[in-house]
């Protein structure tokens, strides 16, 4: 996924991560970025630095780094639905979401909506205050807490990739700086990851596990922690490049081998004899 | 990566797994399998199943998932370095790894070179009794020791997905089941896996983790039971589609943005300021 | 933890597994048995096998394997708020959890209070088909489904240790055979074990990951499949022991250095610099 | 653990961390403390902050802490056999290690040695430059290469608790503040730890997974990042309650119930029909 050079490579030279193009004759990745869409709209330090919302830089980006690759459509909290009908969902490969101020205000409904999708194969990529929204805590089981500061100014953040190699930190400087950040710092209550990708510091001497890699049921879960919407981090390149990767990364996932429909329930002595037979040579 | 059509698909219908097909513009991915190529030449029984070696099929197989999309070179036991030198492991891309009755005459050079290029980023699917060679316990650090039994005939082994969506299960049944193999069971000494992906039980009730995935280094390795030498389990084609997964799954690591070079060793304070500092605004 | 004799020692002699038995000076572990307690009111069948409610072998098997190291309470579905109060929880330390035909009239407020309880340090061991509880679910995030086969008569259940040295196994056999019972099947649609220590095959050909660990907050979880109504699975010396393996393994965790109250919210710059002092040297 | 009291309790009151005392009838931890004390005997910066080596502090700790539950014995790099006989580790229930200038010293017939004994059961405790050592590396399987710096004075090192309630950190502040320490940066060549329980900051804005629990075979292993030479960090309370936490966390594991000796090798059809056979009611 290396767009104007790859900051390292291994000895066997430059080899392009399977994850980011399409294969030619199959539709482009479907993505659905979700915004609250509160703050740009109610507070002036916001909409100075998003005036069309956080969706744009970050649907801006996933069209610079994917290309043709990736179809990109809007939602919002105050949408009917939230934007996320039975049919959207069914229409998207993987969900961004951003909130903060109107957690409470998701409805239950497209909570278990989502989750269910997810848990079917479509993948969820969460988005720092997203940390506290319904479906995250609702797919984690914890509740999700975290410490943290907004300094005027902010304080430097250090996003270090512990994970080299893996898709989600291709072509992404090692570290990534970001000058003016909220501070969230550890004890970070989630599940432990099933890969830690990235762990961020901030000035003032605290850390965070600020790239985290989820399975859950057929689906695949990244939560990316940068973001607040005092700062312009969303217009930052590498962070751009990130969630890029993430929505590769969560597309990455095949489709199901054992679907719900058919793995749950009574399942007769020998059920599997004849669909598990070899298959003739080739 | 569905061939024949997927057995199941999620509601979002049916997507490619990206995994599989390289990009337009870049190379196939390079495949190195090695064979230690001593019961095929030595025992009849053998031979009759593996007239040209256990690479055969294996090779057939990767030609017949990935098509253009791999080149396939083979490496035995008996080649000079093993046909495992610097140079045609700078350009193996994937190495896939089945030895049995000489393990201990891989000389100590080769697999240190081999540990060296997993750890910088090349893949490596160790087959079956390969997991008591010395580049597997050597990676694994722990004895790698089983428990096993090969009555003539074998017995049935049957092997469930338990991540279903991973992309080493695209498109396999649910589950797989060969009808005569030889019985590996539990306790196998290796560390927990970073992801378990199947799961086989034997006629005679002993468990077994069939296909375990680890990440090490840069590198991914993926370990797969199934393939004693006197079934002829590699001519299966469910089990060469596992191998065509596993190889592109171990490829679909990133180029690392953290090398050896660059990573090891004395950092001034203040050393990545710049490196890491917000590129231009696109 | 060895009763007549651990079935295998180590070379460094017999040595007992720290957490089985309680410091002198400290108080018992109190465990509450939390049991449906339907199906033995109801059904001749499971009255016959378990005439004072599946809770009676499951206690006694905890007084039997504990001694004076526990206290036991039981709590079932028709007492006022479950018989799990905030008082109740308060002073609990390990809940086990067996419920089968009336998920759905627990209340969501107790779930809640269990699930805080969990985040906030108590242990809990879920049982059998407790897998479709409203807690379990709530803890995982995921549909918790699975494939079932009641057959009468059941079939053979062998559990396979996969983690040898882990104190749930400490003392049981290698493998523990039930000669009938339900068969459970993967596809069991959970995140992936923090700790997989069993792993169950059925004459059917069918696995299932059947001892499963998780840290979620500052609790520990235990899942462990074996025990339909049907089969006199509590009775059975060997389940009675890991049951008794997995209580004292949930109480091993330590009391939080970093409790909720504490961790969450603002958190101004340097606020821990004194906290974090080194204490003058000893 | 709680000495002068738990920084922090959950709502079940205090409670006793079961893996810190031996029980009333069983014989204390052993803990064999190996040290290369190199530095201390040739460097006078050094040897001022260790005068009679690292391995004072270090068991002053563990006996303060621990008390009669513990002897410890001492071994360095230029005893007979590095003081690591087959008797002595056959007496050892935990090892301790350190070692920075001479890690090409330890014979490889040691280093084998130990790595037997740990997967046999023995537990291991590796501290700071040890992350280079053979026995680490041979446990790992990867490089653990790093990136440092010393610069005069050190600088502060804040040492995150990532898992409360985690055995190995009861009873020490979150954070814990080292004021002087040599930096240790990501990435770090390692396995993604089985259990990851602290993660540091330093001044410099590098990050480090400072303490990190693995399972391989039947033993356990943390690994401890502050310690380096020129700094008094193991005078330092805070690291020597975690020493002797993560002491007793290695010690915790369990006699196998599936050694070595029974579970390598040929397993006739049924061999375990007999031993996994319900015993007697209770």
């Amino acid at each position: 996924m290396a767009r104007g050079g790859a900051p390292g490579t291994g000895s066997a030279g430059p080899r392009a991560s399977r994850g980011d193009l399409p294969p030619q004759n199959k539709r482009p990745l479907r993505v659905t970025i979700w915004n609250e869409y509160v703050h740009e709209r109610r507070d002036e330090s916001v909409r100075r630095i998003y005036p069309d919302g956080m969706q744009r830089p970050i649907a801006d980006g996933l069209r610079g780094e994917l290309g043709p690759g990736v179809t990109v459509r809007i939602a919002t909290l105050d949408e009917p639905e939230h934007g996320l009908t039975e049919e959207a969902l069914a229409g998207t490969d993987v969900l961004t979401w951003w909130g903060h101020a109107a957690h409470d205000q998701v409805s239950e409904e497209v909570v278990e909506r989502v989750q269910a999708r997810v848990l079917d194969g479509m993948g969820i990529v969460v988005l720092h205050s997203g940390h506290y929204s319904k479906i995250f805590r609702r797919l984690m089981g914890t509740t999700c807490s975290l410490r943290w500061r907004s300094d005027p100014g902010g304080e430097r953040e250090v996003i270090w990739t512990v994970a080299p190699g893996h898709p989600i930190a291709a072509g992404v400087p090692q570290p990534i700086v970001i000058p003016h950040q909220e501070m969230y710092g550890e004890f970070f209550d989630i599940p432990q990851p099933d890969e830690l990708v990235f762990i961020s510091s901030f000035a003032g001497g605290e850390v965070f596990r600020s790239g985290c890699c989820y399975r859950r049921g057929a689906g695949r879960l990244f939560y990316f922690s940068p973001g607040d919407q005092e700062f312009p981090v969303y217009h930052q390149p590498e962070i751009q490049k990130v969630i890029a990767n993430a929505v590769a990364w969560c597309a990455g996932v095949a489709a199901s081998n054992d679907p719900p429909a058919r793995r749950e329930g009574h399942a007769p002595r020998g059920w599997f004899s004849e669909a598990g037979s070899p298959a003739r040579k080739r």
